[in-house]
């Protein structure tokens, strides 16, 4: 199924501990890789689809003849990643060698990508983050890649962080971390997501005014007609 | 004993490493969870009596059933948290589950609570930034607190971390993290710290000007004089 | 063989990617703590040769006594240190205990050094970042260093985090890190890390208008011989 | 509910393994506390119910008067665990003081309780083999308890390791580590483990022979015919 | 190449210490996963070409439909494991849920393979001690694979720890650990380990006389004559 | 001050737990490097004076020449460390390359050391159990040295593990692990410790009659009075 438009927008809107609460609710709570957070406080908002690339550990007998040319598959995987999609990397948490540089990063803007993610580091972090592009990582890594990772295939299931990844799923981040939307049920997160996030802004503005918590979150009939009194009268309805 | 108006404002003056130093000459030595942070560069400082909240690990038939009412533990402490008041959380250091989010902790400072310390961490990061509160914690943690955390006592000796926190105790945080005070000698310590605190003031003038640390820090009799002498100059006494 | 101030201007406009590049070139791939982060976003870089200082675990029956005298071992690093120097302390990871605080960093500075480095944490760190200097460390520590670290000895080959530090080898800090130059090839990496990253400017130009990372980076003849009319452009050369 | 006298004896002749997967039949997940094994191999097995003791850190003011007094929280939960119980220690994996010694454990043998289970360590560890009772625990720690651990309160819920126990609880014990059987469950959970071990039985037989484990294990309507022949001709029915 | 049936006999007999040395010295440094250990003290030396099996981290929505039917990737890579090779599993290193039992470990030593490695662990131990099988892992987990582990393709590039394994890659195994040894070079390097390991006997015959290490080990001309001729004569040469 | 050889008998006959109580009375706590064990359950008794040797991490540009030569500190340890002492190393943890083999230690035997402690690994660990000789370490690591550990210096004050460890320190160890004790205080400590452990054979004994550990343990004034006459009587004093 695909990510609708308006339902892409919603997602860019709604925050990544709602999705994970919407998640539970549906019975998915394996959705967040610990320890990935974003390289810049204020970086854009990041949804897309994945596209997935999976290492193994280096070894000095293996793959050192294809980098810099089009056969290496982890240089092609920036250039075969959709525009839209968001590039998640399983370097299995590796942080001694980096997951790449700002030169790729760069490309991958470029191209029209949404994002990228890793649950290993980036090197050149300062020129990265000049490019203003949604960027997830573990920690920064100035180290080559070499000697620690070696691209072993694109596009196929992955785990990132804790957290299991399949090409198509949607990602989503904001400050806090990514989330992972099976793609099936995005739709139907996005939608209950943007209403749970109406309903939040609503109880904030209560418990700002010092009402109890109780009763107002998690919601009550009484405070879901408070809600939707509320809701109507900012959009204007009669 | 009570902490006094005045020392309160002193502890508010003094800095996390003042402050375990006096208590280190005392033979406090464990008195600073490590790790635990303020949420957000130039939050206001904290200072305030401990109220603690005692977690165990969730379990699937336990507890699930009191969400949202008076009766649940969690969100109870969040009501009876006294004004002034810092919420402390024994979560034995969960990061997989969040401790609470940024409603509960609005509620907080509605009722005039002086801030709130997990040794795990919260969710929707970015709201809590704009209660502008004193808040402390491990690191992010998107997701819902179910299946990872169960609320079992409020108001009980705890462990914050790796550190001791009684009911009534003094907490105090900055840009180093926290520190508790036993209050038995928190009037005490906020005196000899902000005295501790003044003579750094003179020390850091006089490094900056060229002189040698050894025979300013620590003070010897001969620095303490200079100390007094410019103390009473900046303090306009003849 | 000494770094000539041609070179250390040029390791200053250099990253530490870039030299952790160069120097796995010349087969040196240990060179880079993990872990060890400048204290400020936004510090001046650090650039200058080490000069050590070596812990072991503090014990209850040993130094006590020399604390605030010219005899003992930690102070009188912060005075003996020389000009220009870094100094690097192995506290074997310590973060229970501080490698020191402002008043002491204060003291490398107005003795004209260049930074500060610690596989531990230090302690004041508001009072320190206002010294506007370089310093790097794992995390804030504000408890005291006693009855956990124990200065041993100074200016012998010690290991800061994972990695070896000989006296007179060539710090090099930036955001990522730091980074460890081995003394005899400062200047040859000093050279080939600047005409390295002339190249990258050049590339990351080649990316952002829409070129393809393949036959770019790594470099081909090709894109030398692009990057050698660029440069020449650039530096307003026939 | 009591767990009867022929379902404790169950208990002794199944696995740990065996019992957390019924338990996860049955929607429990978090029950075995991981890293938490065996002092000795060969020990005997443990069955018990859960009679639970609690720690904070310690804090160098609080609780040394009361050592070696019937007050004492922690001996004193040493004289109370009721014959038959196993005591639980929660010590929030304290590794660097000891959750108690030989003398301990030697009392509790003598009172006739079942075992003992700490997430922290055990010291005299020689000795406590020499008692032949059952013992588990994370590593050998042959430091003191003072300094690191304080007794705050006995039979209340805690935490052992990531795992939730209740007073009453049951807890088995094998090679394998510990698990924790819900009191309300524990009769139904000992008697589908009993029956669960007997088809394991029959399937490593089946396997030993050379059988495929597909439409062996789990179970089909064809295996389960199968055993209950294999059963009955064991147990000697026509 | 394949191993011929003499190599693969003296690779029982040679060290996995002894392997690495060799593999350091054709500049094979990654070659052996940290903390994965046999399961039981004496159990058969392993040696196969391995086979293996790749996991991501579980999710709710995905896989369980497929368990107990040859469909399911996890139970028949017990099934296609060729005779003579060894399955090892990447797990990513899961603890928390197994990589198999005592059923399959059978099944695998039934159909003739040589043995069996994770980077996790497996449950039911004390069974699977008593198949006498070579079985390495990292700790016992007697909690099932669901929730944990996903079973994704078999017989592709994994990492083993943090080591590369490639199908066909020789595996041997003994109380140290595993080493992993490329196909290409196998029967080199059991040849050459072969004459180290008769080498170090002869050493550790020097040594207990009471020889300095000085000049014999390493190896020097003078001790290599001595070698040869203590060889000789122990093989009943003239 | 020297060890008395009755003292160096004593400590031989005293556990390794009861040392840490009585250098606690003494004021000293740090004094048990956590997680280093014997390498062979029943190996012999450790006591004896430390000799140490520091390593810091290997640097591919350092120090691979001296290997093998009596220039190399490593090596050289082995021959200098005197008869009766104990060889401690400081490997700042190193577990990714050995701290030495079989044929080293065995060497050390050979020279009536009295064993080898290191916070780090040894390899070929099944022929050294072969030596019969107690050896301390974290766990096995069949890889070797080069490219992980460089020994820089031996017989200075060293870091083993958390604990500090000066030349002539006297090193004892046991099933739990090992303790350092300063020499000054090393015959004095002997003795209270053999005096505590009578003590504690008397309590086991009352324990295992059934009398309470309130009262008995710690001792009291009546309960020392019983265990002298207990000691008379078995001493066959009248």
């Amino acid at each position: 199924m695909t990510l609708t438009p308006q339902n892409r927008e919603k997602l860019r809107q709604v925050s990544v501990s709602t999705l994970t609460t919407c998640l539970y609710r549906k019975g998915l709570k394996r959705v967040w890789p610990s320890g990935i957070l974003p390289l810049a406080k204020g970086q854009p908002r990041l949804v897309g689809e994945a596209y997935t690339l999976r290492f193994v550990p280096a070894r000095e007998d293996v793959g050192a003849g294809s980098y810099g040319t089009a056969a290496n598959v982890h240089q092609r995987a920036f250039e075969d990643c959709p525009p839209g999609h968001v590039l998640v990397m399983d370097t299995r948490g590796e942080t001694r060698g980096c997951s790449c540089g700002d030169l790729l990063i760069g490309r991958l803007k470029a191209r029209g990508c949404a994002g990228i993610v890793t649950d290993g580091g980036f090197r050149d972090t300062l020129d990265i983050e000049g490019l203003d592009f949604p960027v997830y990582q573990r920690c920064a890594v100035p180290a080559p890649s070499f000697g620690y990772l070696h691209a072993a295939e694109a596009n196929v299931p992955v785990g990132c962080g804790d957290v299991a990844v399949y090409p198509g799923d949607i990602v989503v981040g904001d400050q806090d971390g990514v989330v992972v939307i099976p793609a099936a049920i995005a739709n139907e997160i996005a939608e209950t997501a943007y209403e749970q996030t109406e309903y939040e802004t609503f109880a904030a503005g209560e418990v700002a005014k010092g009402r109890t918590i109780i009763g107002l979150y998690p919601a009550t009939e009484q405070s879901m007609a408070e809600f939707r009194a509320w809701r109507d009268a900012r959009h204007g309805r009669a």
